[in-house]
């Protein structure tokens, strides 16, 4: 079986020799959970600064003290890519930005639209699932999750040299011309909610001057499986795969 | 909100005029939960004779039966895609199928490898998984889940013609080549356990005549987010999107 070194985020400047306080929950974590003691090694990252070896250096009962080594990774930014998406159910809304943080999105907006049945979403949470999925995965990098905003408003302050990919469940048999579209800068895809887009979002949508629709295939989705499908694409045609 | 028709699955020949019988667990759906009664309407398929509309005929406490209409949509059989994957935790295993399933794969098959922790599935459990993901997704098909085998054995007996995409940890930096391969043929998809694939396992995978590597990005993914990530790669390269 392969074995994994603990991978830890910390909201702390990191360097060598950089000594970083550990909360109550991550010294519950190391030294309660994962059984660490003063000595032993870990891998921390606080998604700007890349990957440090570190050493426990002090364990008390309500928190500790690691002490930083040389740096093991530089910081990997993903591509300036946004992923909007609908909230849904809790589990899947979590899944979504567990699987965003994985495949290399760089930030991530809920939103909501007209068939959105959540009116809330707890940001902090679901930073958090966007932290363990970077712990994960390897990651040096950890999207920011925002605030819900709303899909109108967003789209009225659209950024003009951002071109948003739209998965459209009515755009039936278009090929995804993704690798065609040629645009080299910033770039969102954003998801709809499970009932679809309203007609007025869906010609707000196709109105703006920097928009690329696409479809993703002949079976209608659920919207996570969307996101990942989706991310999947522009990774690999534009991205950093 | 758009609204949607029931979708149901019936292990039951389908024709205009075949009168289809409830099992317990079909009644309590449909008069229980979704309060259906004599004469609504629902979607029935059986994943090889297509979609017909079918009306609710009788309505008693342990069962029913309905009545097929026309038919509404043919068979849709997706392209001859196997996916192959190492079970994992139950919720990632779940979900797995039920996306191999979303996203058209016609075979799935779980399989034993030197690291996979889990030593039995519950194949039943999963189909169903298959089948109510069919039901969601609009699909007339659904995808047999195999029982669980071991992966010595499979590669053994490997069809000469199914070329295999093996996701390949190990292949840091190389581009999908999946639409250059050009094989026309049946495919395969093997997705490795979390801890990555015995390097017996990968020097004999790789000595497969058929095979072709393919890595999924410089971000490590989890099982379950490479499966989705492969199937979407196959699906837009070769498949029916």
């Amino acid at each position: 079986m392969a074995t994994s070194i603990i991978r830890l985020y910390v909201d702390h400047p990191l360097g060598p020799g950089q000594s970083v306080p550990l909360s109550g929950d991550q010294a519950h974590y190391l030294f309660g959970v994962m059984r660490l003691s003063a000595g032993d090694t870990l891998a921390v990252f606080n998604g700007c600064d890349g990957e440090y070896r570190a050493q426990v250096a002090a364990v008390d009962k309500r928190g500790g003290t690691l002490m930083a080594g040389e740096q093991t990774r530089p910081l990997q930014v993903p591509p300036d890519l946004w992923l909007l998406f609908a909230p849904i159910k809790k589990a899947r809304t979590d899944f979504i930005v567990e699987k965003a943080a994985e495949m290399g999105a760089a930030r991530i907006l809920p939103v909501q639209t007209q068939f959105t049945n959540s009116g809330r979403i707890r940001r902090d949470r679901l930073q958090a699932h966007a932290i363990e999925a970077a712990e994960q995965c390897g990651g040096t990098f950890v999207p920011h999750v925002t605030e819900l905003q709303k899909l109108d408003t967003l789209m009225r302050d659209w950024p003009a040299d951002r071109r948003l990919v739209f998965c459209d469940e009515a755009t039936a048999g278009a090929r995804a011309p993704l690798r065609d579209a040629g645009h080299r800068g910033p770039w969102a895809i954003l998801i709809g909610p499970e009932g679809g887009f309203s007609d007025v979002e869906r010609s707000r949508l196709t109105r703006l001057p920097n928009v690329t629709r696409i479809s993703l295939g002949p079976r209608i989705l659920r919207a996570d499986t969307a996101a990942v499908a989706a991310l999947t694409l522009w990774q690999s045609s534009l991205g950093d795969w």
